[in-house]
């Protein structure tokens, strides 16, 4: 089986380390538009050779892990020029836009929409890791278009990375991935930037934090090249969510500065059932 | 020597846990308004007995580990009838309220105002761990009002408990601390709030959360009956910190409606210093 993965960061890179383990036959071709990026991936031995963009002409499988500003400028040509019998999946964390735009494509069926929710705040090949997708869940969109043998091969590797798979409407994945994931890398991010703003003048704040701030700051150490496309691709749920989120934290705001603060005792009670929440979450991924 | 814990949640049972690993001679008297966390304090094994808060008049040492509000009620109580070598100190996450009360208190020197930077999002006995405040910071305030040889005996503690001191001012501690700390939970609670509204109607989000939303809504597991009295007792600066989060908030949503996605690449970079920042906050603690 020829692998061709095009993108090798923490995504893609942690793609090829498994896909690598779970098959000997495998021959894993890495193509990244940054060289360096595959110069490292080959010193790190999960591709077994630099390729160019046209060896998708011969890959079995396409991997296109990339920010999704690029997947959508890549994933046609790449389609323009597969085989017939070549898997295309990509991994994107928006999928309306990824889906749209393949739409008429004539080589539709050789492609399938994926979003693995996986990953850490690193990035880059050096990102990658063994089992980075080990329990995690796997949305898959518009499954229907995609040819039946095909997706046949991408399940089986899916399930060999130990995936569970969920099946939605891109629509749909990309409202509620606004919730659960965008929002809370904008939370995170604005946290940080908040602290330092204030820290410019104020150098002993940090000396003050503990793994409380470590942990809500976290995601703010994501990359800005993944992320502002995907706040780009997915602007009006992101949005809506933002001013969900504003709003609430107005209204704790007014509820503090009303000195009401059995109100605010109340707010975090009924929050507290996130525990339940994750401890669900915890249970899938454990 | 006699240490009375008053309050027997996860600081105060983390204390008492490692008190009496360090001093094979401390006798570990635990008092709680809640009569249950003494019997499950005991049960645990990190109180020796059951006492009253009488108990204050006999003990060597005294730590009140009680919610803020709770402790400016007990503390000037426990300060009228402490044994004149009778070490007290608290460890609240606020300081101002707190140092304020006890100012004129006759036995003021007896009082030694501490807030060791350590916790976890549980709550209660059980919650109690050993090490919890191993190389972690215990800010001290107004350590100059402390009796000379107190001091030596807090010192002593905090130091068997692996902490590193830093003095503080009380206002400033506030100040400082609204933003690493206090700010961190309303926006993680606030995070979590969102979503779980959101997931009334719609029940297949969390099943595509992952450990980036984990992470960041950890916090708002917290306890209400501990936080709702900090937000109160630090509201002036809790409430700034808030402007100035949602300000952020607000510029960034500001920005996508703009399509300034440039822009927000930018915010983003910028704010991924957070990375350096928090090495220097893990070198500090490993």
């Amino acid at each position: 089986m020829n692998v061709l993965i095009i993108g090798l960061g923490l995504i893609g890179g942690s793609m090829a380390l498994d896909i690598k383990a779970n098959n000997k036959d495998a021959k894993i071709i890495g193509y990244d538009a940054n060289d360096a990026h595959m110069e490292e991936a080959l010193a790190l031995g999960f591709i077994d050779e630099k390729g160019v963009f046209e060896d998708v002409a011969k890959a079995d499988v396409v991997i296109v892990s990339i920010p999704v500003n690029a997947a959508i400028e890549v994933l046609p040509k790449v389609l323009d020029i597969v085989k017939e019998d070549t898997l295309v999946f990509d991994v994107g964390s928006t999928k309306a836009n990824i889906c749209n735009t393949l739409e008429n494509h004539p080589n539709r069926r050789n492609f399938l929409a994926a979003h693995p929710i996986a990953g850490t705040e690193f990035s880059g090949p050096k990102a990658a890791i063994r089992e980075l997708y080990k329990d995690k869940t796997n949305i898959v969109c518009e499954v229907e278009k995609t040819a039946f043998k095909l997706q046949e091969r991408a399940f089986k590797i899916f399930n060999d990375l130990g995936m569970r798979i969920r099946y939605m409407e891109p629509k749909a994945h990309d409202r509620h991935i606004a919730y659960v994931s965008h929002l809370s890398h904008i939370s995170s991010f604005m946290l940080g930037k908040t602290v330092i703003d204030k820290e410019k003048n104020e150098r002993d704040i940090f000396d003050m934090a503990g793994s409380g701030f470590e942990s809500t700051v976290r995601l703010a150490k994501s990359s800005p090249a993944m992320w502002s496309p995907i706040f780009e691709h997915n602007k009006e749920n992101v949005i809506e969510t933002l001013e969900e989120y504003i709003a609430n934290l107005q209204k704790f705001k007014k509820l503090m500065q009303e000195d009401d603060f059995d109100a605010i005792y109340q707010e975090m009670a009924e929050t507290n059932r996130i525990k339940e929440i994750l401890k669900g979450i915890s249970i899938k991924t454990s």
